[in-house]
């Protein structure tokens, strides 16, 4: 999509990679110095060789730093951290230790509709019982808790629920929840005896002027010793997102808080029987975590060039929104965060028809039209799940502004022409 | 363990890392070329971007290139290859395929022991039913067809046996298998219509003078039609051993002949959960299946570089036979491959008792005296399954020469002491 890669980070990396590197003028100091920290740590003093499972110690370390800064110093301890594949991995590692096998009360995860479809396809791998929540459309994608209680007391009927799933700043849906909102679905899972899984990959990608990320672990602490020495949290993170983008080196890391000691020993067994994560994705993580700070040789460079994407993708949000807004029969919510547009698209019931007719869900039918007329590839709400009778797609907002121009001029285009066509 | 990275490996791996060494001067041309052709291919022409789930277009063609090289002409189709997190995620993802979930007669996956832990592992995780074959010790280690047939008519009274695990060059056991007991092993997967997975990742680590690596693709292919278009058969592949050891960029790769287009849309739809393999493991797995050919300004400098690994491993693995084979007490076969001794200990009776008392398995006992005493680290047979009543440990032969004999020599002296201590 356009988006270069942050020059302190590759730089990093490619010292980590080929540590002759060290002794060239063409690399700034601060750069070697990260360089040489993580190799340090490394096994031989090499990418090259496996790490403990739950990952290189002093990278855990700097992302315990980490996270303790960005939550205004509540503590983060490094044995709780776990370097993972990506986010991905993490997720379904976790779900994996939660959901027990078989017997006659399944385990229930509770998830939010609109989802991303990691969830639904490991619940699914896993045997395990999808309990959907409904995302308040009407409220700009707010999470109701009123809504979590119908969810999990219409479950309990058939399942066991177990894990609440949240996704903040949401994911296909751009949503930025409220700190009240945090803790009225803290106190939810406090009361439910449920394991908060709090999907936190976007949580630098903020655009609107009144929201703010607020992570569960801070609000969790926040609400007093009852809450945060009782109430199970994973929380997510990822070098894929931000203003990083670097989702090939499958980087992330979980927290994991309040996680019984002998579960924690099952959690290491398992992440050991496929070794250790990607020791590159590891680094990447490091440099996200640990950046040129003020006074360093980069801190300059960096901070522009992760303005510039943050800035960029601001922008982009509200012209998508805007755009959006402007075209009969769409409705867009603000894009608060994350990376995308997921707007509510009117489906005249001609389409509807002729949809059934090919045998497909009529948002799939619209998609496909738009894909064939102006070869633009999003993604149809049905894909993430929705409220039964209304439909949306999910678009990328990462096209640099002229091209996303473009792209939504012609997606306004294509929806007025197709309003026409099956009027 | 001290062994260098190949030069040329982390070479293009920096240039793939930060594009802009590509006009730096202090870089072969050959290593540019290979950067350019991964880029190329990569979305945005980044190692940070997501490539397709089975793994980026030109790195599955090399593969194919590679294994038809390999296998004297037979082909290889890119469409077989996926790419995978190391070998150890290929291995779980096909059998987490193959292993249908609960029922009556749950799935029974054949394997050698002593095993590779992953394996038992895996089949834990999945629920399916172990199958041990016994690995003849008397023969090197050699894979007995009969012990196969005795395997598997006894265990169909329990399961249904679908799987068999092979492991060539053997872990932990080191033997390197005749083309002669592939083709027996074949023709018994054939006749009882067991799906082959051939772990294959010491490919490289061939030692013994009398032995040479057969791919279980080759001989398949060479056993003509009736073989080659009905046997199902997965073989691995990583950049973490052979020459290269770069365990830490978790590339790998699996070869997939004769899978079920059906089964073959579920795998993609398996692996694509997880978005896809780290991008710069596929470089890393590039380079070792594409490696500088004579003519390129690279090649002496590699050629070296790997002749010098494998030489070494070569030697050390003669001198590891030959000093525990001097031991009263210890006996060991020829370490025909992969990077492992694997000798049989004799334990007085005075000791496991001893061990009994500490409720320990007889060789654990032993493996903590040795590290208590000696600071060495070697893992009990135990941990990779065992004939009953024997006793063994697996140690590497990686350590520098000098620092391997000093080992040698640690273990020798330990050995007659416990036995002394024990009598």
């Amino acid at each position: 999509m356009g988006q270069q890669p942050i020059t302190f980070l590759r730089q990093v990396m490619a010292l980590c990679t080929y540590p002759n590197l060290l002794d060239s003028p063409s690399f700034p100091e601060d750069a070697k110095k990260r360089a040489r920290r993580i190799l340090q740590a490394c096994g031989g003093h090499s990418l090259g060789s496996y790490s403990a499972s739950q990952g290189v110690n002093c990278i855990r370390e700097d992302v315990a730093a980490y996270i303790t800064r960005r939550d205004g110093g509540v503590p983060a301890d490094p044995d709780n951290i776990y370097l993972t594949t990506g986010a991905s991995d993490g997720i379904s590692t976790i779900l994996k230790i939660l959901v027990s096998g078989g017997g006659k009360s399944r385990t229930g995860v509770m998830i939010p509709i609109p989802q991303y479809p990691l969830y639904s396809a490991v619940i699914s791998e896993l045997d395990a019982i999808q309990v959907n929540y409904y995302l308040d459309e009407e409220n700009c994608w707010a999470l109701n808790v009123n809504e979590l209680r119908r969810a999990v007391q219409e479950a309990k009927d058939h399942c066991d629920p177990k894990v609440l799933c949240i996704i903040n700043p949401g994911n296909p849906t751009g949503q930025v929840q409220s700190r009240k909102c945090i803790e009225d679905v803290i106190h939810f899972a406090w009361e439910e005896k449920l394991f908060l899984l709090a999907d936190e990959v976007y949580q630098d990608n903020v655009y609107s002027p009144d929201c703010r990320f607020h992570s569960f672990k801070k609000v969790l602490y926040e609400m007093g010793p009852e809450y945060s020495s009782n109430v199970e949290l994973a929380s997510f993170h990822s070098t894929s997102k931000g203003y990083m983008g670097e989702c090939g080196y499958r980087g992330g890391y979980m927290e994991v808080i309040n996680l019984h000691p002998e579960i924690k020993g099952q959690l290491v067994k398992l992440l050991s029987v496929r070794l250790c994560p990607p020791v590159s994705g590891q680094a990447a993580m490091d440099i996200v975590v640990n950046p040129p700070v003020a006074g360093e040789e980069s801190f300059e460079q960096f901070s522009r060039e992760k303005e510039s994407v943050l800035g960029n993708l601001a922008k982009k949000a509200k012209l998508t929104e805007d755009l959006f807004n402007q075209v009969p029969g769409i409705h867009c919510n603000p894009l608060q965060g994350a990376m995308y547009a997921f707007p509510r698209i009117f489906i005249p019931v001609k389409a509807v028809e002729a949809a059934q007719a090919h045998q497909m869900a009529p948002d799939m039918f619209y998609c496909m039209k738009l894909l064939e007329e102006t070869g633009i590839c999003v993604v149809p709400g049905s894909g993430f799940g929705q409220r039964e009778g209304t439909y949306h797609f999910r678009m990328t907002i990462l096209p640099p502004v002229e091209k996303l121009k473009t792209v939504l001029q012609k997606v306004k285009d294509f929806h007025i022409n197709f309003l026409e066509k099956y009027a």
